[in-house]
């Protein structure tokens, strides 16, 4: 059995990491979808999807060596109810989804998929994480330690200074 | 260092394999892109991007597992001169690419990357692969055990032999 | 003389209702343009292009059946400037525009086209009907009945109180 | 019981016309997909998909009032895989399609809808009424009375000839 | 050596000619691309790429005829990371950017140009300049005089209180 | 008045100079379209449109600095009937259009514009050039000298025969 599990990982976090532990322990493949692959360089998306991929694939390698785990990015589509049969397209066939986004819940239940809202670990958000750096504050320990490692890596710190810069212009 | 190899994969064959093989002798990381993703159920391109990925994954798995992998789908734009800025914003960094198609050289060199020429194992043409299959001839042997079996579990061969009359008509 | 009468139709009203009985009075044909035939599965525009065609359609049967009407789905296109040529591909020809929607008006009138601001039937509004149905407040005598059963027989209700509730997300 | 008939009506012919007659037998509700309707102006392609669905309608209001017949513009996509979902997001919904063309039956039985080869009607082909208006032979009898008056009309012929002398440059 | 001047010109007023006239005196050659090309029509953006292209090019005509001046349409697309080299793909090769966009910026020297922030010109703005003429206010004095010109021959300031009146509903 | 030019301009060569030419005896101003601007790095259409107008913008420093001539890049869109509507968002407005594409030609003609069919000049052929260059034959006396110094400086020489190597694979 093969799962599914949709995020945009703007960026990828602890909570993240721990849904992915817990859908490991029931599946031996996953599909982690890396969603709105088309944007990046905003305040609310700056990461491009090949720099998701890595920040996640990183964390994969070190952590979940022994999973089978394919990390797609998926662009937007405009029309929602074609999003299903379009994610069908670019990823491995799967059988139960993960997400906690009650759209996604919507669509996939619409095409006949089982849904799991996966367990939800509070304290952390992606969303808050970008404000944190931003407003140079401390958000170290909210990431794992390859994520972290990695956004150091490629200025990802002053990257999201700029583009909240932006944003207020 | 990571390397870089692209192809449609339409199917992935042993050629192929051994080049992924020879890759992996000399780089611990590759991203292997499959090209022209956006493309299905046509003589040309039967696999959607979702079944090449399960058909590499599966044979990644058996054979390539301590190598870090990626396997990204890219679809086609139809600005040549954009479609490396494209790619490159899909996958993780890489600085060598591997391709014997001379445009897809041609446009990484005006992008100042190194391409390298695989060595190529005659004997196998995924163009051919499909002409046998349309044909009930042999072809077995020329793919990797995984692909062979996957392709039957998803009726591969009567899905290549109807696209084949279709293009007919 | 055909007319065209230009809406989301999100969901078809009784005020739309009112406006389509007049025109029949007028006109011989009519062209309902369905827009923004691409959104569905949001608060805004829960139903899909599809949906909206079978709603329509079946208010027709049951009230015009002796017009010739077509229902023509529209997609938004970004160009403003654009939409109105675009919308003549799709379309049989037609010698005036029926809409109360200012840039409507105005983009026809641009093109030549004669505009006229329809009756207004107070009361009656897409929007209110949608924010009702999330209340559960009464909505049944401010559509057509075919509307209302339709919408009871797909789950419409139930989806556009799902759909306000992502909204709040 | 909806029935569903796609082509792309280069124009509506005789055949269509009879295929028509035949679904209109045992359904009450029938769907006409005016398909690739993004093309106009070509050899291939001669009608914008807006004239398509006059022609055809003009039929209908003559020879099937009694019945629910949707005309339906859909353009193509590039993506095969994601075809049928996109139909189903803009037409009202059908249990049985009909079609002769081998691609379009295959993506209907991917998707688990009971597709019938209609009868054929020989002699009635868009390609060949094409060649002969272009090579001024006898072409009236080949379609229904309305889309012969329909094309002279709009100055179809003359249109046709050209397209067919751009085609040889 | 030849410079940049991005913008999206709704409309090219004083602000933007004296900057035009600061980089003709440091470079020979300029390339002005007109933003966002594919809007028209809305409040923000009411004048259509080509009639951008026209206001501008009549300037240029009276003031600038001495120097090479490239004016180029760009559409935007929607991957940030891609947008320069979509840009460099429509535009003469240029060396300098001249823009005070910070997300511009940022993405200019990201691909590695060399981005400089011209001289700020206190009280112009084109912002302003739209909600001036939607208020009936004086506008004159604050663009070129070919600009007013054309604005008024095309009727822009009655298109423009319109789409602020359609803002509004 | 002003006059519009259309072409691919692959490259621009002496039979495009002396037809601009010709134009500009009768007309102040001109608009030349760059089209199939989405195209480069193909043997059919080498050249990017930022090197189409950086090309020709050469030819008119030196040849036609007293005239008003616009260059504007236009990408293909996959609806003929659109085509113009399309042109004519992105282009200052024009009066007379001169063409030898018959397909042109008609869709300016339905839209109401007077086309010109310019004089032809026998002898200089784009497609003829770049098979030239491919085949290593003399091509510098088919182009202004501008053109054929800049192809000199941006390698397009070598770019052309890689190209056509490519298009034998």
């Amino acid at each position: 059995m093969r799962a599914l599990f949709v995020g945009r990982f703007q960026p990828f976090h602890l909570g993240h990491f721990l849904v992915v532990r817990d859908i490991c322990k029931e599946f031996d493949e996953l599909v982690i979808v890396i969603g709105s692959s088309q944007e990046s360089y905003t305040f609310r998306n700056p990461f491009t999807a090949g720099e998701r991929v890595e920040m996640i694939g990183r964390v994969i390698q070190k952590n979940f060596r022994d999973k089978t785990i394919y990390l797609i990015p998926v662009p937007d589509i405009l029309n929602n109810n074609l999003w299903v049969a379009h994610l069908e397209s670019l990823t491995p066939r799967f059988s139960v989804v993960f997400t906690r986004n009650p759209l996604v819940k919507k669509l996939f239940e619409v095409r006949g998929y089982k849904v799991v809202e996966q367990k939800f670990y509070k304290g952390y958000s992606a969303s808050d994480i970008r404000k944190r750096i931003a407003n140079n504050r401390e958000w170290k320990n909210l990431v794992p330690d390859e994520v972290y490692k990695y956004i150091e890596e490629i200025g990802g710190e002053e990257r999201i200074k700029d583009l909240k810069n932006i944003e207020r212009c």
